[in-house]
């Protein structure tokens, strides 16, 4: 069989599964996600043992620490994948629920209601814990799944998924609503996303190659972000210690999330004072600043800027700073150089910090506000299967409600239209 | 320049006009849309004049009387176009409305807020009142737009892009909110449809070829409908005089239209009693069936149907039947040869309805009503730019709310993420 038509397969079953995890209800899916999660844990040296094998491959492949680190699997992770599995079917589920119902003047009842979007693809690299994640989420909002792991974790990625099967199965999930795309060739990524009809949706998570190798191709709805060059910008009006926290926190809590600050604009007129405190408080943490002229003439000691760094996604212990004479122009610098993901203002002046919601033009805009929040969980959005930072469907981080979609339902005694 | 160069540019003023139309309140834009009406009816010459140079040159081109129906303007088309901008301007604005607002427990306050889309690309074909009702449907929602229509309109839609520019410009109107691509070269569209970062979604308007040719080539997002392959089902419990009212609307009220019905399914219990109604009565109407034997086993004049048929879009006087053995084969026929548009069951049995609505994958779903209901005005939603057959984003009918997408404003005092 041809990948083509290996995956053309692929999608035709999905969508006989999702027909049939619409059917549903609650308490049906919520038994099976738990039955799920049993099985990770019944199967606990089974997926230990493929992700050995995994990381075995990924050391003679010369892979790096930190990819290493994601790739691998402990005891400890295999009980949060369980957990995580239960907390999701904890949740509500949004599937039927009435957005809106109203009626028209001829009698007509017209009902919004909540509905699975159907098929949906996940693109993916390194983290096996993806594999369960992602495929619970979808099938607590009764979408059918198609996961595609990185080649690195497959052996790990395939023993999760049969233990999902295995636990759905036990509980009666639909054949094929959990399908694991297997072949190591490149080329499945580009079929998946061109199977119109058959797939609603892709979801890519990853690094912003993965991303570009998904867009370059795609022909069904992509939902996505390249990456997150998150600002902070320290208002004139700002409180120094507050923002010397919020700074500290958006760069250094955890660089390598897309949601940590990668440059920071500061107003010309509080500069002169916060500059010095900022960088000596950042170099005790390790970070490397470059920056503007004006940035270097107030901290000598901060490398040269170029133009490529305010693009820059580091995720490192690295921070562009520049001074900026206005908010309008902090507002200006975010728009065209940021990546319309999350971005704060640490101001005391309310007409600036209005200013700033209202023009910088991103998915989460903060005031006195660390941009380490943009998350599903700090949301309390109960769980989250990535961040957008597109425009249409879901922006920011996306829970179980951006799984799903709407239909009409209308209901009449005979109406014609005249 | 280049055609890439030139619509580089082009994306580039809609990018800056959009940021400077997100400032503007709701009676600034009600004004702005205000004066566009008057220009239009001020310019009423000026447009015939266009037209009829339009008009004639389609003439010689051999265009079907139906598309110049299309193309052709007169006094009382112009005098509905500025009626719907100044209908638009009376509706309310769904941009700055807070959708929902939410505290967190370390006292983030979380507000979710309707926003403009940014930039939206119109790409349509022979009717030029598109250009101003699509336009102002994006003025109101406050979003930059570019418009590419048909060839063969392209003096009265020039004519029209201008009416509306001079009357947005005498109130302040942002320079290039409105801008109307002119080069006759076809490769605009593909250009228009790659321009990720600076066009966020295109809404193509016109027959399946111009949709697919569009899809061929797109980056950014699209939202669409192919085509309206519209099904009826009576099933064994309707109300036969129900059926056939509705059955005759759906099919004759308007064939041309997507929500008009293509295919009529009947239950086998009651098709002995009631096709040959239907049959007569359609036949009164001009309508010609092609059907599956078992319908014309019970109505001789009925010609065969092929495969095809199931699968077509007639836009006119031609009706396919099928008899079938139970909801769940009207079902699966639906959701296999449909369109996902505007599905209709006649049933006076709860249990078949609710099977039918749950189970249909469409747009809209009726029970007992005409499909030709599916439209913004017979919805209630004031306007219509479109309709949508996709899942993403928007679903249906689409009124101004679906021309605007949100962002998150997060309010703290100094929070940090631990």
């Amino acid at each position: 069989m041809s990948l083509h038509d290996e995956l053309m397969t692929v999608g035709r079953q999905a969508v006989a599964a999702a027909r049939a995890l619409a059917l549903l209800n609650t308490q049906k899916k919520n038994s099976i996600l738990n039955a799920m999660a049993d099985e990770i844990l019944q199967r606990r040296k089974a997926i230990l043992y493929a992700n050995a094998r995994d990381m075995e491959a990924g050391q003679k492949a010369g892979l790096s620490p930190a990819l290493l680190d994601r790739l691998q699997l402990t005891d400890t992770r295999i009980d949060a994948m369980a957990q995580t599995i239960r907390e999701v079917a904890a949740l509500k589920d949004p599937v039927g629920r009435t957005i809106r119902r109203w009626s028209r003047p001829n009698g007509l009842v017209i009902r919004k209601l909540r509905v699975p979007i159907g098929v949906i693809g996940i693109i993916y690299e390194s983290r096996p814990n993806i594999t369960a994640d992602a495929a619970v989420l979808c099938i607590k909002t009764s979408n059918a799944v198609i996961l595609r792991g990185g080649k690195e974790a497959m052996a790990s990625n395939s023993a999760i998924a049969q233990a999902l099967q295995a636990g759905g199965a036990s509980k009666d999930l639909p054949d094929h609503a959990v399908q694991l795309i297997q072949t190591p060739d490149h080329d499945a990524i580009r079929e998946l996303v061109q199977m119109e009809g058959l797939v609603d949706l892709v979801m890519p998570r990853g690094g912003e190659a993965l991303i570009r190798a998904v867009m370059e191709h795609a022909r069904v709805p992509v939902i996505k972000h390249y990456k997150g060059v998150c600002h902070v910008f320290v208002d004139e009006t700002a409180n120094p210690d507050m923002a010397l926290a919020i700074v500290e926190n958006a760069k250094c809590q955890r660089p390598g999330i897309c949601n940590a600050m990668e440059t920071l604009l500061i107003h010309n007129r509080i500069a002169p004072s916060f500059l010095p405190q900022a960088a000596r408080r950042l170099a005790e943490q390790g970070v490397e600043l470059r920056g503007d002229p004006a940035s270097r003439d107030l901290v000598p000691a901060i490398q040269p800027a170029t133009e490529d760094d305010w693009y820059t996604e580091y995720l490192a212990l690295i921070l562009s700073v520049r001074i900026v004479p206005s908010v309008k122009s902090a507002i200006e610098h975010i728009n065209h150089y940021g990546s319309h993901h999350s971005d704060a203002i640490v101001t005391e002046s309310k007409a600036s910090a209005s200013l700033f919601t209202q023009e910088v033009d991103s998915a989460a805009v903060y005031v006195n506000a660390s941009t380490r929040f943009t998350d599903g969980g700090e949301f309390g959005l109960g769980a989250e299967i990535g961040i957008s930072t597109d425009k249409l469907h879901a922006r920011g981080p996306m829970g179980l409600e951006e799984l799903t979609t709407y239909k009409y339902v209308v209901s009449g005694q005979g109406q014609v239209r005249t």
